[in-house]
C-alpha cells in the first residue's frame, strides 16, 4: 500500500572520523523514502531549491519514489553542515541554512491524499498536523519530533501527538518530552499524550516499541529489537529516520496490523538503520539489495534468538 | 558442578529517589552467590569483619551457599555508602570504609579446590591471579574489573585478563580497557587481550557477549540479551553482579558450554540483574523463587523474540 511522507530532502556536508563529503543529498523524507521503498511504494511531500537537479532526482527514481510532490522554489535547499566526532550520538552543527525550507507549506497532490500510511517526518508540528488533516484515508500514521519542539513549541506538538499511531523518537527526545529520566516511565507518560504506539530508538542498542493498553488490538507488552555491533560507524547521519523508513514500509508492505507484523517492523528497522550507517550519506541505502536485507534480519535473528 | 566466587562481603548505606537504607548486607561475591544459588551450589570466599553476624549468615545459608571461605578478622567489614540520583547508572560515593578488606589476602580451603567453575568478582587484580592459581579443577573462570585498576594497575590487570575465559564488564569499563570509543572495536581489542568471551554489560539495555573467534568450538557471532524496561529502579547497587551470578549460575549447572548455554546464560544474567534492582540491597534476591526466575526469562523471550 503506498505510504506517503512529508518532510526535508536537504544537501548535507558531513565530516566524521571516517572521512568527509562535500555537499550531498540529505533530509529525513529522503532517507525514509530510500528506505521505506524497499517495501512499499513511496510518495514524498517535500520542497527543494535549484539546486535539486536531475542528479537527485534519479536517486528517488531508481527507487520507485513518486516525487511529484516535492516543490521545486528558487533559492537553495535545506542545507547543513555538521560533524561527528568518536561519540557517533551528538553531532556538532557547524552551518544551518533553511534556504527555501524557511517557508515549507506542504501541500499534499490530491492523487496523494488515497495513502494509507503517512509518515509525519520531523518538521513544524504545525505542518505536520496540517498535511496530516489532508490524510483522510489514513489507516496508520507514524511521526517525528526533535528537541527544538519539545522544548519550545509544546501545544502544537501536543496537537500533532494527538494525531499519530505511532511516535518514533530517541531516549533524549522521550525523556525530555515526558520530563521523566526513566525511560519505561516516560514511555508510559507519553502514550497518554495521545499515540498508540511508542517506538524509542536507542542508538546502538537497538530499539523498543511500547503498546498503550489494548492498542490495536495487539496486547501492551513491549518489544525490542536490536542494532548490529558495527566496528566503524562511518556516518550516522539518517540512521534514526532509515529506521523509521524501514519500520513504516514493512507497515505499508503488510494487510494487518497484527503484533508480529508490528516485531518484524521493529527488527527492518534495526536493520535499515544499520545499513545506513555504513557509507556516507544515502551511499548504502542507494546501493541496497532486498537480499541484503533479508540476509541481515536474519543476522539480527541470530543476534537475539535463543534458538 | 560447584561454583566458587571470590570477591566482596559488605555493608552497604545507600540512598536512592525510592528511599534510603541503615547499614545493610551487600558486596559483589554477596549478590553474586546468591544470584547463582538459584542454580548451582555456590562457595564464597572472602573476609568479614566483626559487624557480620548471625543474621548475615543466614540470609548465605538460606540459599545453601558454603561460606566456610569467609574468613573473620578483627576490625570491621568493608564499608561503602552510596547515593543515586534519577541517573540510576551513577552512584555519588558519600563514603568508604575498607577495613578488614584492606588486608585481603584470599585463601582458597582445600575443599573448595575442586571448583570447576570460579568467578572471581572486582577485586585487586593481584589477588584475583592468587586465586586463579590455586584453581587447577577450574573448567570455567569469568572475572569482573573497574575503571580503578583499568586506570592505575594495568599490568596487574593485563595478567589477570590472560587467566579468564570470561570477562564480565560494562561499556564504560570495555571503553575505558581498550582505550576506543566505539563499543564493537573495543571488544574486539579486548578479546586479543586474554578472555575468549567478552560480556559487556549496558545497564538499562541489556548485555552482548563477544567471542573471540572460534572460541569455546561455538563460532564468534555476538549474542544479545535485554533487560526489562522497568518504571521503577528502586536500588541499583549490585545489579552488574547478580548478572554474573545468574550468568555463572547457570552455566557452572550445565553438563557442556555450548553456544545455546552461553545464550541462555546471558538472558538468566539479565533475569537476576532486573530482580536486584526491585528492592534495595539484596532484599529481591532473598524472597525470590526459581518460579519467578523461570516466569522473567519467558516475559525476557516475549520482548525479543519474533515468534
Amino acid at each position: 500500500m503506498s505510504l506517503l511522507v512529508v518532510g526535508s530532502v536537504a544537501f548535507d556536508a558531513i565530516k566524521t572520523p571516517y572521512g568527509k563529503t562535500d555537499k550531498i543529498l540529505g533530509g529525513a523524507a529522503t532517507y525514509f523514502s530510500l528506505a521505506a521503498s524497499f517495501f512499499t511504494r513511496v510518495r514524498v511531500v517535500a520542497v527543494v531549491g535549484e539546486d535539486f537537479s536531475s542528479r537527485e532526482e534519479k536517486v528517488f527514481h531508481d527507487h520507485n519514489i513518486d516525487i511529484s510532490g516535492i516543490a521545486r522554489e528558487q533559492g537553495q535547499s535545506f542545507f547543513w553542515s555538521g560533524e561527528y566526532g568518536e561519540n557517533v550520538n551528538e553531532a556538532k552543527t557547524l552551518d544551518t541554512q533553511l534556504g527555501v525550507f524557511g517557508n515549507f507549506n506542504p501541500q499534499v497532490p490530491d492523487k496523494f491524499k488515497d495513502s494509507h500510511y503517512v509518515f509525519l517526518a520531523n518538521i513544524d508540528p504545525v505542518l505536520q498536523v496540517r498535511v496530516r488533516k489532508q490524510m483522510q484515508h489514513a489507516k496508520f500514521v507514524g511521526g517525528d519530533t526533535m528537541n527544538y519542539w519539545i522544548n519550545g513549541h509544546r501545544d502544537n506538538l501536543n496537537e500533532m501527538l494527538k494525531q499519530v499511531h505511532a511516535l518514533l523518537i530517541n531516549d533524549t527526545e522521550a525523556r525530555m518530552l515526558a520530563g521523566d529520566p526513566s525511560l519505561a516511565r516516560a514511555a508510559q507518560k507519553i502514550l497518554t499524550m495521545g499515540p498508540e504506539a511508542l517506538v524509542i530508538k536507542h542508538g546502538e542498542y537497538g530499539a523498543t516499541v511500547f503498546f498503550r493498553n489494548g492498542a490495536f488490538g495487539i496486547g501492551h507488552h513491549p518489544f525490542r529489537a536490536p542494532t548490529l555491533p558495527i566496528e566503524a560507524v562511518t556516518d550516522p547521519t539518517g540512521a534514526g529516520d532509515s529506521f523509521a523508513g524501514g519500520f513504516m514500509g514493512y507497515i505499508a508492505s503488510q494487510e494487518k496490523l497484527t503484533r508480529d507484523v508490528f516485531k518484524r517492523a521493529m527488527f527492518y528497522g534495526g536493520v535499515m538503520g544499520s545499513f545506513a550507517v555504513e557509507a556516507f550519506g544515502t551511499e548504502r541505502l542507494q546501493k541496497l539489495t532486498r537480499e541484503e536485507i533479508d540476509e541481515r534480519y536474519k543476522v539480527f535473528r541470530e543476534l537475539t534468538h535463543l534458538d
